[in-house]
C-alpha cells in the first residue's frame, strides 16, 4: 500500500506492506483521512504515536470501506462505510482499527467530510460535554474557532442550545464562523464579550490569563490545543474566586476502552445530527494522498476554515 | 456583645450592639469559633466579607446555642446546639446565621472542636468529594496536611477508603499527621511518593509544578489554599497528557443556597462519622475571645497541628 511516512521533519509517500487485521480488528480501505495539528508535531518528532500504533505513518482519523475483518470482529461487514479515531496510521491506503473504535459513516455524508470528522468531533464533544459539562443556555466561547476542532465545537455548542462565541484571530474567517451560528469576535475582545460558563481553549497557554478573566462563577476551561505554547502563568486566586476548573485532555493517548467509549458517545449524540443535516464538516482543502507533502504545507500555513483532508481510492 | 473587630491590620475586642434575627435566621450564643487563614487576610484588609455579612467582625465558623429564632425559622429551637459556616461575624458573643446554613452539633462533641469543625470539614469535603470526586481505593495527597483543612482532609480521605499521603513542611508535625492514618512525607518527596489521583493543594501556586508532576492519568488537583502565593507557572501540556483537571474554590463567597447545600452534605456524610468517633477535630490551642489578638498571633506563627479556637461564655 501507499502510505504517508514521516521523514526528516516532514513527510514523504512510500510503499509499505499491507497490514493484516488481528483479533477484533477491521482492515479499512481509506477513502479520506483528515490532517490534525498533532500530525505536524509527529512529523517533527515531537509527538510519537502511542505504543501499538504505526510509529512512522501519521494520521489520527479516517473514513473508508471495510476490506476484511479479523478473528472475533463482528460489528461490521466487508463493504461497510466506517470511520474512526486511531492512534496513528490513518494516512495510508489501508488502515487497521479495532471494531469497537469504529463508527458507521452517517447516511449521505461524503468521504472527505467523513474522513475529517472523527478526531475533531470526538475531541470537541468530549471536551465540551464529557469534561466541561456544557448545558443548554450556557455561554460558550471557542478560542480558535475557525479550525477543525473549533468549527466542530461551535456547531456542537449551537446544536446543544448554548450561546456560542467564536474567537478568531483572522478577520477574514469571522463571517464563516458566524455562519455556523456563533458570534465571531477578535481574541482581544474576549473579556468584554464574557463572562462565559465554558471556554474551549484551542490556541494555548498565552490565552490562559484572558480565559480566566472572562470566566463566569462556576466556569470551566477545557484546554485541548497548545500550538501557541504550553507554558504560561496562572493566578490560582482567580481560579478560586471564580470557583472554576481547568481541564486538559488528549484523545490519542487513551487506551482502547477510552477511544471506544468516546466513539459510543459520538454514535449516540453526534452522528444523528449529521443525518438530519444539523452538523457539517467544513472541508477547507482536499489533496490526493500522493500530494501529502503539499497538504502538510498548506495545513502548516494556518488561517484555515475547517479541515484539510487527504483522499485516496 | 463583645466582638473581635478588625483594626489597623490586626484585631481588637470591642463592645457592639446585639444583632437581631431576621426572616429565616437564628441568633446563636457563640461558645467557640475557629480561626482560619482568611481571618488574617481580612484583618489586613485583603479579603473583605461578602455583602450581607458584618464587614468588620471576622470569623467564618462557630458553634453555640440558639438564643432566639427569627420569623419563619423552624429548623431549630431555643437551646439547641448548632454550628455553621458563615460569611463573617462568627468571632463574637452572638452571631446570626440563616437556619438553612446551620447544622446540629454531633452528640458528644465539645464546644471547642465543634467551633473549629464547620469551615474546615465543609471545605475539605467539598474539595475532595464534590469537586475532585475522590473514590475509595484512590491515592490522595494532602499538600499542607497539618493545618485545619489538612487534618480534616486526611481524616475524610482515610474514612472514605482512599490511600492518603500528607505532605508537611514541619518534620515535628509528621507523626501527628501519620496518627490520623496518612503516610506523612516532606513536600520535596511528593513526586517520588506519587502518582496521586487527587491532590488537595492547601499551600499555593509554588507547589503547582510538583503537583502536576505527581499526578496520575485522570488526576484532579483541588486548590483551596494559596497562602504561599497565588501566581505561578503552569504547563498545560502536562495537564493535557495527564488528562487532568484543576479546581479552585472558596466557600465564603457562595450564596445562601450554596452554603446550605454544603451543610446538607456535611449532615448526611460527615456528621455521622463524628458520632461514631471516626472523625475528630484536633484543637491545637484555645483562647478566650478577650485574648483574640494573642490567638491571631499564635495562628499567624504557623506550624500548627489542627485548629486554633476562640471560646466564649
Amino acid at each position: 500500500m501507499r502510505a504517508v511516512t514521516t521523514s526528516g521533519g516532514g513527510v514523504v509517500v512510500t510503499d509499505r506492506p499491507d497490514p493484516e487485521p488481528g483479533v477484533g480488528q477491521i482492515l479499512v480501505r481509506v477513502r479520506a483521512a483528515g490532517l490534525n495539528g498533532a500530525d505536524l508535531l509527529q512529523a517533527r518528532g515531537l509527538y510519537p504515536a502511542p505504543p501499538g500504533w504505526p510509529p512512522d505513518i501519521p494520521g489520527m482519523e479516517m473514513a473508508g470501506e471495510v476490506v476484511s475483518t479479523g478473528p472475533g470482529a463482528t460489528r461490521f461487514s466487508t463493504g461497510d462505510r466506517v470511520m474512526a479515531v486511531v492512534g496513528g496510521g490513518a494516512q495510508a491506503e489501508l488502515a487497521l482499527v479495532h471494531e469497537r473504535e469504529a463508527m458507521p459513516v452517517p447516511e449521505g455524508l461524503g468521504w472527505a467530510p467523513a474522513g475529517g470528522l472523527p478526531e475533531v468531533f470526538t475531541t470537541a464533544h468530549d471536551a465540551l460535554f464529557t469534561q466541561a459539562g456544557l448545558r443548554a443556555g450556557e455561554r460558550l466561547c471557542v478560542s480558535g474557532a475557525a479550525g477543525g476542532v473549533g468549527t466542530a465545537a461551535v456547531q456542537l455548542g449551537v446544536a446543544a442550545g448554548a450561546l456560542v462565541t467564536g474567537s478568531v484571530r483572522s478577520a477574514d474567517r469571522r463571517d464563516q464562523v458566524a455562519g455556523l451560528g456563533a458570534t465571531a469576535i477578535d481574541p482581544e475582545a474576549m473579556e468584554k464579550a464574557g463572562p462565559f460558563d465554558v471556554i474551549l481553549e484551542l490556541v494555548g497557554a498565552p490565552n490562559l490569563g484572558a480565559d480566566l478573566n472572562a470566566l463566569a462563577t462556576g466556569g470551566r476551561i477545557s484546554v485541548i490545543g497548545i500550538g501557541a505554547g504550553a507554558v504560561g502563568e496562572i493566578n490560582l486566586g482567580i481560579l478560586m474566586a471564580r470557583r472554576a476548573r481547568i481541564h486538559g485532555s488528549t484523545l490519542r493517548a487513551r487506551p482502547l476502552e477510552g477511544k471506544a467509549a468516546a466513539a459510543r458517545l459520538l454514535e449516540a449524540h453526534v452522528l444523528p445530527l449529521f443525518e438530519t443535516g444539523r452538523l457539517t464538516v467544513p472541508v477547507e482543502a482536499k489533496f490526493s494522498i500522493e500530494d501529502a507533502p503539499a497538504a502538510y504545507e498548506h495545513f502548516a500555513a494556518g488561517g484555515k476554515f475547517g479541515k484539510v483532508v487527504l483522499t485516496a481510492g
